[in-house]
């Protein structure tokens, strides 16, 4: 028998104030020099950090199925808010019980605030103390987020942990600009918070028994879940059925992000006003805006120092596969770029003997898998010959496949890296998850 | 450990004239009214007939990968000679071994002959007795294709059944002007089988132990198979034990083609002629070119009164999912057509309840799986809703899951078909196909 999508309702009239709204939980199992080895548990499963986030923009990591991501081992995915506002909209997917179940994908989301997409997005925003004005790259229409709209729209599309309003700093700029941006951020930041706690409870699957596999629910036990949604006690027990704790964490969490440019008095600053706000995690954003890599690397080492050691720590928007092993080394504890993907889509290759250009001629006849240290279902059927004329066809299949192989390097890579924490290599961190077996 | 694709040598040198060298057998189980239920034994496999064969224009079913082709149930594919010969080339094919390996798909391929496609994507061929002169619709490059030379291509291609080189008639014609082309294509008919027969033993796995599974033999199990090769025992043993019979079929299979419009009598001609000739299985050809269903129907069941019983008999390039359940009816054993793939990629999707477009607002909080009544893992996991956001997004996952949905409609389609004449119903043939359990 097929399990059915969505057996049972969902809305205000099931919302229960009674439940107990848990912020999620992070604990770290292993500190080796900066580098820390934790987990992080959502009300959509446990995440082993520090963690790379394969982007899924419109509610699809770009040519792979949701079961291939989950063969693939990723636990989290991110979204883009910004999009997802834009297409399929946020009332929709409310109305359809949020993004886990609107994507059918049971396991963790992150969703952005918008704001990195505004600013790169649109040339002719307009941005005020209230929000920021700026249209649609679809059809050029006009619209408005502030603090408050970006987080009903996070709430509304119902990640697990969702992030604070933020103006991404441009690069360059001079510091006066960067203090005054940096000042907006924080200010954002406050009434970001302030509009989460007072409506948290809304997220669609709050409080209703919508938590971990229940996609995957039969009807029958569909049933009963939703029946107990006025016990907490019975929610549990039929979360439990369906193999995922339940573990109080029925709400989301919301991020600060730390901003301030280039500057490092000024990322110590904005660092210590989001920590005076309060979250239960942090980010760094503004990186990967332009500037060389070696400041990028010397602000994230530099930030890093002024965030809490207790919470989760997140470097948006990075990087190469080198770079988010050495941010990792330096103590952050989740990351996300389009790179592997979107790269995968340009016949651009990550592998274990470095990089691949998969359109090159040089592969027509390479009857080698395209990184034999490499366990995917990609390398493991087929040939560079065959990726070549994929990629020379201009066939779907390539974009498809080569996703699927660039996303399971960085996965793997980051599984080398809690290793190597968990063993306690810090000194030989880098060498011991670039080494690889020869084939 | 993971499964080398590539590890033995493969040549002229490896090629054994002792090994016999049978075409495939065709037997049938069952015959109900006029439909017939058989198996079709291939090199690479066994077929149940009537099977459809989904469209693999460039060695790939587009946007689907091998692995959910073998899930989904698909023992053929077919694969076009005019756009493989143009791209990678079947010089390239045929030194990485053939078709088979170089996709890396185990099982039974067809090629078609080149023909359709020059007739069909060429506006400025010239056909003389000798062959036909083209120009490539990638770079407008000149080429010629003879019957000879396209029995090269589809030799070094490697697929296990391979098409005569035929003309196929436009529609609509003067009746002189379809004789005409009616005994070319005889006339090239004999000529490919001549070129065939006397080269047919220069297949990229003849006799050198590539069969069946192959791809997925650990190297030690590869060198046995290649050290298997001069013998015909060790070669069988060695096909055995990776799963697969090797069964003496070591050889392509040729098929010539009916031709001769919507003519009955030259149809009728043509048939014998063909059957003069002498092949393994006949096809009807030049049809679905245009002219009124009625007409392709009348002309199918009037052809095949003329083909031996005891032949496979393959209706190229149809269907919707009625007409291939009417065609299995009359008798036809194969067929195959690039609606339920080239209409998944625009957003029409088949069910059992009829045409879905996808892309239609009405679906957009749609929560209930495409299709009710199927099992496919489209079905299983995401809603019309997700569905018709993807499609709207443009985003490549939407081709991927519509493909896989509609063939898997497809071959689900083909095998209530096989069930229903299994149990003798050519009564209720089409109810039995059709009637569905409620979701």
């Amino acid at each position: 028998m097929r399990p059915s999508l969505h057996g049972y309702c969902h809305g205000a009239e099931l919302r229960v104030a009674t439940i107990p709204l848990v912020h999620l939980s992070f604990h770290i199992d292993k500190v080796s020099g900066k580098a820390r080895a934790g987990r992080l548990l959502t009300p959509h499963g446990e995440i082993e950090t520090p963690v790379f986030m394969p982007v899924g923009t419109v509610a699809s990591v770009k040519a792979v199925p949701q079961e291939t991501l989950e063969e693939l081992g990723a636990r989290i995915i991110l979204g883009n808010t910004y999009h997802l506002y834009l297409r399929p909209g946020v009332e929709t997917v409310r109305k359809l019980g949020g993004l886990h179940r609107f994507m059918s994908w049971p396991r963790a989301i992150l969703t952005d605030s918008g704001g990195f997409q505004v600013f790169s997005l649109n040339e002719l925003r307009k941005v005020t103390e209230e929000g920021v004005t700026f249209r649609s790259h679809l059809d050029g229409s006009s619209h408005f987020f502030s603090p408050e709209s970006a987080m009903a729209a996070q709430i509304g599309l119902g990640a697990d942990i969702i992030m604070a309003f933020d103006e991404c700093t441009e690069y360059p700029a001079e510091r006066a600009r960067v203090r005054e941006s940096m000042e907006l951020t924080a200010r954002w930041a406050a009434r970001s918070k302030k509009y989460f706690e007072e409506h948290k409870n809304e997220v669609p699957w709050s409080g209703n028994g919508h938590v971990g596999t229940d996609a995957f629910v039969r009807p029958a036990e569909q049933s009963s879940a939703a029946s107990a949604s006025n016990s907490p006690t019975l929610a549990a027990k039929s979360a439990a059925r369906v193999g995922h704790p339940l573990s109080g964490d029925s709400v989301q969490s919301l991020f600060g992000i730390v901003q301030g440019g280039m500057d490092r008095e000024l990322r110590k600053e904005s660092a210590e006003r989001t920590i005076e706000i309060g979250f239960p995690g942090y980010a760094i954003g503004g990186l990967s805006v332009g500037e060389p890599r070696e400041l990028t690397r010397e602000i994230v080492e530099s930030t890093l120092e002024h965030l809490p050691a207790d919470k989760p720590r997140y470097l948006m928007g990075v990087g190469t596969p080198e770079e988010i092993v050495e941010y990792a080394s330096l103590g952050v504890d989740m990351m996300d770029c389009v790179l592997p993907t979107r790269a995968a889509r340009h016949g651009l290759l990550f592998t274990s003997e470095g990089r691949v250009s998969i359109k090159q001629a040089r592969y027509a006849q390479d009857e080698n898998p395209l990184d034999p240290s490499c366990s995917c279902r990609v390398c493991a059927r087929y040939s560079r010959a065959y990726l070549r004329h994929l990629y020379a066809s201009n066939e779907v299949l390539a974009q498809v496949l080569n996703t699927i192989h660039n996303l399971s390097f960085y996965l793997d890579t980051m599984r080398r890296v809690r290793h190597a924490i968990s063993l306690g290599e810090e000194s030989r961190f880098l060498s011991a998850v670039w080494s690889r077996p020869k084939p």
